[in-house]
């Protein structure tokens, strides 16, 4: 009997490496999807490729978006600063219906690989700030996309989004990819990593990655860059 | 007082033509979004820049998309034919997710220029073998709008996703867009035109802008093929 089919969304980021970790655990085979949108940086699409072979996804499709043509992010915008220090309120990190985008495209990837599950590594404790990470965020799409689809409308089976990091810490999280074999050290968190990859250290992401490797005592495997580019 | 914004749909047909028209009568600045995202032809592109500023859009933005990387789809995968003649259920023109993909775009757009307004151009009665044109979608796509973006939630507005067409026929669709101005010589419905934007006259979208026509007693200003390409 074949295993079912389940499409993870890949960031090329330490929860995404772990989601995916997780669905191959449950028994899916893992058909992996990642977006090239104008991010700063390529070094995180070269690391969802080896994440994606390292943990045995079936396929791995990198589908090109113009999101960054709409501006107002400081991930795709090269004109505004990476903030060093997480502020108040939602980040200036946020990129415009990112996860919304995001989804949209893995339900239609899903529908024609013929797919009921889509995942997802969003985590509300460590992003509270992005409206798009919240559970009833991921609730009003799963509604949505159960009336969307050719396949939700004429088959017997409900579409289901699962973020599994949702309640956990980053503690959690990586005690969590260690017990599933996850190399963390393929995974690129920082919002400004050179091209090879290597972190910054000074970004509200690397500072959250190293204190979730601290809690969770186990040794932090991230390469950085050896002179810090903080501007 | 500066106006309201929206952010249309635009695809260079016939219909997201006419929801340009009214939301301008509505007296909404338009924001014209449309994709390349792996269609036939282009001619539907070259259409909307018309369209947009013969209507006096605002803005008109393109966004690249690899849909078409997906594969499923007439409209996008070269090796299938387009049918002559609607089939029962759901055409084998359709697209994966294409609105859900679409709308998720437009909300994106809607949040980088302040737009609380989204309209697109979908119809129950002409396409109801697509389950993404239904009242039931809208509804759902709006309320999960409403809980993924920082400006919906942060703001004190509510997002609203206009369907003005749902219940219309093609006929009252065509009379309408007369009365606004809609050039209807401009729009593109065919599935095959060719590069100028001529249609093929055979096509199920061709039949019914035909129809619509011939029912709402305005000439029919579309450009045919003098030789139909019928394979």
């Amino acid at each position: 009997m074949s295993k079912p089919r389940a499409v993870i969304l890949l960031s090329g980021g330490l929860d995404s490496a772990t989601v995916l970790a997780i669905a191959r655990s449950q028994g899916f085979d893992c058909y992996a999807l990642s977006f090239d949108y104008g991010q700063r940086h390529k070094a995180e699409l070269d690391a969802c490729r080896r994440i994606a072979s390292d943990l045995g996804a079936v396929e791995h499709r990198v589908l090109s978006i113009g999101l960054g043509e709409f501006g107002g992010s400081a991930l795709t915008d090269l004109d505004l600063a990476v903030p060093d220090k997480q502020e108040p309120g939602i980040p200036i990190t946020y990129v415009p219906a990112r996860n919304t985008v995001f989804l949209s495209l893995a339900l239609g990837y899903a529908e024609v690989i013929g797919a009921w599950d889509i995942f997802i590594g969003v985590n509300a404790v460590d992003y509270s700030g992005y409206p798009d990470c919240r559970p009833a965020f991921i609730k009003a799409f799963e509604q949505m996309a159960n009336v969307a689809t050719k396949a939700a409308v004429e088959g017997e089976e409900q579409l289901h989004v699962r973020a599994p990091l949702m309640d956990l810490s980053k503690a959690d999280i990586i005690r969590m990819g260690a017990r599933l074999g996850v190399d963390y050290g393929l995974t690129v968190s920082c919002y400004q990593a050179d091209e090879a990859g290597r972190a910054c250290g000074i970004c509200d992401s690397c500072r959250l990655r190293a204190e979730g490797f601290r809690a969770a005592r186990i040794a932090d495997p991230t390469p950085y860059q050896k002179k810090n580019t903080k501007s």
